[in-house]
């Protein structure tokens, strides 16, 4: 058996995410449909997060075991030549037994794009959030950088979610502003269901000035879902890297 | 009657192109039925550029005339209200008497994008041709410049063309390699159809090393289309500008 680590870049538009369902077009269920067919058994394939349905990824990982015998070239090769067209395997590298890419994984990076424009840009309605209007970008810039550190993001989870230990570390929450496009550039150590998109609805407010920097503070003591901004499209949302330290190191490749 | 200028951007993938045709969608008809709905009588459209199906445009222009009383503004939003996600217009200027899109424009800016990698990008799949193993980007380069000047362009026209004068004036034609993208930007006084696509399926020859520059000058000699490389794919080309030197001024916008 050889464990192997995927990079992966997949435009999410019409998947149903990530997670294999009983229903819809998965990433996981159309790489796990490619290995199958090569290996003649089921293959379970494990990814660094759980993208939800329309969410995009640069550099999601994947980890699974194979039998076969085959380099990682030859591999990516087949996976590429059958998967479809808006999932691409980026890079395969052999790995040491037991290598995973979700518990082993120390940082991921996410990116949200808002196209910041009376008018949309017509190549970027798939990728981004379109946001008319004034927005002050330097409270939404000061804003994000608070919320670096190690906190208790429960105000900012998916409603209904059912994780008890709520506490994350964000490394780095940037705001970027580049022409029309605002990017918040988000690292951590681990991230709660739809916690980034609760998060960028809540710069929103805060950039429309419709809420201040205090609201946000207070938001983050509450642990209340209800009183967060509101969880922007996953159009805009992008899984950019994941980050494995040491336990990135390749057997080979 | 006002006559207006607008400047338009459209993702042309499933598009049939600018030109009105018997039946499927183009950017012109699109166009003409929301100013029949507004204007109450038909109106004709004039595009720079004819874009064929499947280009792209980042700054098409488009000329008409108007009875209604309204301003640019308004209409550009009315525009938009009613036109696909796919087809933006991003500013409408009112114009002198007479304004002609294409009769009046005097250069139009052309690029063409190459994501020149083993493994596609997702994200580029539908705007640029993909471009596997080695090429010799310098030595495109050069031959690219060597397109620069008035040249007659005949062994670059579509298949059938029928265009008799086929002498046109290129007055810039640079290749830019950006990490993984190649792009083709020209910029001429008039284009043949196709005259594009052609010269880049040339400028490929010559990076594979098929060809050389001795070559290029003798194609352009030749007169014969048969002797060019291959028209390549429509969905990496995007009309990116027009420019109207003086004609440009608008009567307030």
């Amino acid at each position: 058996m050889t464990t192997f680590k995927a990079t992966l870049a997949y435009d999410g538009t019409g998947l149903i995410g990530w997670q294999r369902q009983a229903s819809g077009a998965s990433i996981q269920g159309l790489i796990e449909a490619v290995l199958e067919e090569l290996e003649g058994r089921p293959v379970t394939v494990h990814g660094a997060g759980r993208t939800d349905a329309g969410v995009h990824a640069l550099g999601q990982v994947a980890s699974f075991a194979l039998e076969r015998d085959i380099t990682p070239r030859v591999l990516r090769q087949a996976m590429n030549a059958h998967l479809p067209g808006t999932i691409r395997v980026m890079h395969v590298a052999a790995m040491h037994p037991g290598f995973h890419a979700r518990f082993d994984a120390r940082t991921k990076t996410y990116r949200y794009r808002i196209w910041y424009s009376d008018v949309m840009n017509p190549f970027e309605r798939a990728y981004a959030l379109h946001v008319i209007g004034p927005l002050n970008v330097d409270a939404m810039s000061a804003a994000a950088r608070a919320l670096e550190g190690r906190h208790d993001f429960a105000a900012f989870q998916a409603t209904g979610g059912t994780v008890t230990d709520t506490e994350r570390e964000v490394i780095s929450c940037r705001l970027v502003a580049r022409n029309r496009l605002l990017l918040l550039e988000i690292t951590g150590t681990g991230f709660l269901r739809h916690m980034v998109r609760a998060i960028v609805g809540s710069l929103i407010e805060i950039g429309r000035g419709r809420r201040d920097a205090a609201w946000l503070a207070a938001l983050l003591a509450s642990r209340d879902r209800t009183q967060a901004g509101p969880t922007v499209p996953a159009h805009g949302l992008f899984l950019v890297a994941v980050d494995y330290g040491d336990a990135s190191l390749a057997k080979g490749s």
